[in-house]
């Protein structure tokens, strides 16, 4: 019994986006242990898709459809499925409803167009989406042979797959074997850095461990493959603690952990706020920050002071400073986190100042240079990074994490 | 004539990496026009490869591989391939020096792993690789089929696609027609909604027109095939000038804009300043504004006042109106714009209060409800939105576009 993904999408075949879905779902199926030999693309086009829809058919006996399932008329993924398997589509008043329900939600109006997202074959089931308009299907159009369909949209496949498709494939005897993975995560450390402490494990079979590097983050991603979950994870558990402290404090956490969740629940613990004052990260800090839902009780707010005279008008900068070294220096970005904290009354504040390129860099002061603040109740530091000229996205989103990364380290320091 | 790939590599049926590669080669025969409808991905098994391949030339002329052409073992593309057309493979010599050299360089022993690299079917040429160990082959093993082989390594594959494979498919006919693409950009209309305004265009054959929705935003993208660039924007622009009539202002901008550039360029064009008071964004809409570089000129930082206290101390909230229709309010969303305009000097200032969820909705006052402010020189104003509860990330990205929209449409009305 293998699955077989079938992407659909001309923007695909156009190279528009990256095919990140297929990727999604490979991950999935391995993690299930359901063998997969191929993927398809293939564009909004019914001939085409139907002779992709018969090759796969022909060789797995479930099929995962992404893309066209929208309200446009180049949508076409369900009725061509319907038409190739000869079944007539009939309307889900119950997803008429849901589409409406939403619309309203949004105080917007359900067009005909929509009502086109309501045809599923006769007799699939709704395969419910809980985020957008468009739904799924679950459908059995003859024995051995199930398919499950997504919208393209990476957000709404991820959420129907995880909450719905899963339990469904579990119920169906699909995923008999599991594979649990577990993904440390680190800041502050290289990749070949890492890779070198942890060279040894590298090697093992059951679990396996891989590392992986992404815009300055570095994971180490440990999976093993058991017949039940609590088998797979008492394989993880030792080669995980073994890992945790070959890495020490430069592992900040685990799996859905990010920076701003675990620096969160550092500041809850000591029941501590913060504040911040963004210069060259424009908000990116408080952004990241407040992705965290309950941060409101520890983030008051913070400053942008993107213009120098904001940062001497609300957080007390001195002229001086800003003339005689710059904006971009250590000193501004201890008074700008003195002044955030002082300002808004916080027991933590937290600085960013910096040159996010392409342009303004020097000789002295090249792009990429980033000065970050941190003000406690009793002292107030400062740390100088420099990551280089990597684009201004890049800079910015690492100085972001390297503040909360400062913070989350001087927290810990603290025995919180 | 259409061209077909086919990426091998088990590593991609297990998710472990993206498939750059097959949207880097998208982009590029979508650039040459030549038309490509099917892309497989299959892992590294001989027979699952030459049932791919069966499939594929049967219904393209040209079959593009990446992947699965190193030393290891499992690298079995070209084998493969040659077994599938009952042709025995050759040894090159030019390629065992090749290589050899290339170790050489790198003071390496080449080893007899790397012998197999030599190998290529009888009466194939080699595809030079000028980077790494791998060479691929140009091999036409009947008449009407043409294939190519990359090696995995993107770089390496974009090298040989461009320096030897592009000018080698122009010399065989391929590639004389040019597709010359152009995407609209949308916001504040939904996709069916635009769909339908637009849906006569569907049907043009040259230029095509096809609509695409992401994160609430809404595009179409007019893509013409001519025999040159110029010819193909020629068709292009008068379709864009009847679908920017009928959209009118909701459409923002064309291909790389943002509504963060467009927005930063009719503040440059107006000579205007901006500062911003962001409540559930966290800092959001500065970060987007940030992103832009240049943005220093027209945006002079803001206020995230996240707590109800800054609210009141930097912002000169009234606290009567938090208490008596709460922070989420239309009186408070212009408060706080008229606030931080005041704050930080600037010509407009723009707010943004509102419940991102998943807590803190209530009857009255849902997830997703939303209120901007907009304070002017002249005025101030406020726009309230119910974007559902579709998850925190979606409400506050949608919060941060839809305050830049607001001012966008407000210049634009001003006739910046």
């Amino acid at each position: 019994m293998s699955a077989e993904i079938i992407s659909v999408g001309t923007e695909l075949l156009l190279g528009d986006i990256l095919n990140s879905n297929a990727q999604f779902l490979a991950q999935q199926l391995a993690e299930l242990g359901i063998p997969h030999f191929f993927q398809t693309v293939v564009g909004d086009n019914p001939e085409r898709l139907k002779s992709a829809i018969a090759v796969a058919s022909d060789r797995a006996e479930l099929l995962i459809f992404t893309g066209g399932l929208g309200p446009t008329p180049d949508d076409l993924t369900t009725e061509t499925i319907a038409d190739f398997f000869s079944t007539p589509l009939i309307e889900k008043p119950e997803i008429v409803e849901d589409i409406a329900q939403k619309f309203a939600q949004r105080g917007r109006q359900m067009t005909d167009n929509n009502r086109k997202q309501a045809l599923l074959p006769e007799g699939a089931q709704i395969l419910y989406n809980p985020v957008g308009s468009a739904p799924g299907m679950i459908w059995q159009p003859r024995p051995n042979l199930t398919i499950l369909t997504f919208p393209g949209v990476p957000s709404e496949m991820k959420v129907m797959w995880q909450q719905i498709a899963v339990p469904y494939l579990r119920s169906q005897g699909w995923g008999q074997v599991t594979i649990v993975s577990r993904t440390l995560r680190f800041w502050g450390i290289s990749e070949s850095m890492l890779a070198e402490k942890a060279a040894t494990f590298f090697d093992l079979q059951n679990p396996t461990v891989a590392p992986y590097a992404n815009l300055g983050e570095v994971k180490l991603r440990i999976s093993a493959r058991a017949t039940s979950e609590n088998a797979a994870s008492a394989l993880i558990a030792p080669v995980e603690q073994e890992l945790r402290q070959i890495a020490g404090i430069d592992c900040y956490g685990v799996d859905e952990d990010s920076l701003a969740s675990v620096v969160g629940d550092l500041l809850t613990t000591a029941q501590s706020t913060l504040s911040v004052a963004e210069s060259c990260t424009g908000g990116r800090l408080g952004q990241m920050i407040t992705t965290i839902s309950g941060s409101s009780t520890y983030f008051m707010g913070g400053i942008i002071s993107y213009d120098n005279a904001v940062k001497e008008a609300l957080l007390g900068v001195d002229s001086q400073a800003l003339e005689q070294v710059g904006a971009v220096s250590a000193i501004v970005a201890e008074q700008m986190a003195v002044g955030v904290r002082a300002r808004l009354n916080t027991t933590w504040g937290l600085s960013i100042t910096g040159i996010a390129g392409p342009g303004g860099g020097t000789d002295t002061k090249p792009v990429g240079l980033v000065y970050i603040g941190l003000a406690s109740p009793e002292d107030v530091t400062n740390f100088e990074f420099r990551f280089g000229d990597r684009g201004r996205d890049w800079v910015q989103r690492a100085s972001a994490c390297s503040a909360l990364d400062q913070l989350r380290r001087r927290l810990l320091e603290r025995g919180v």
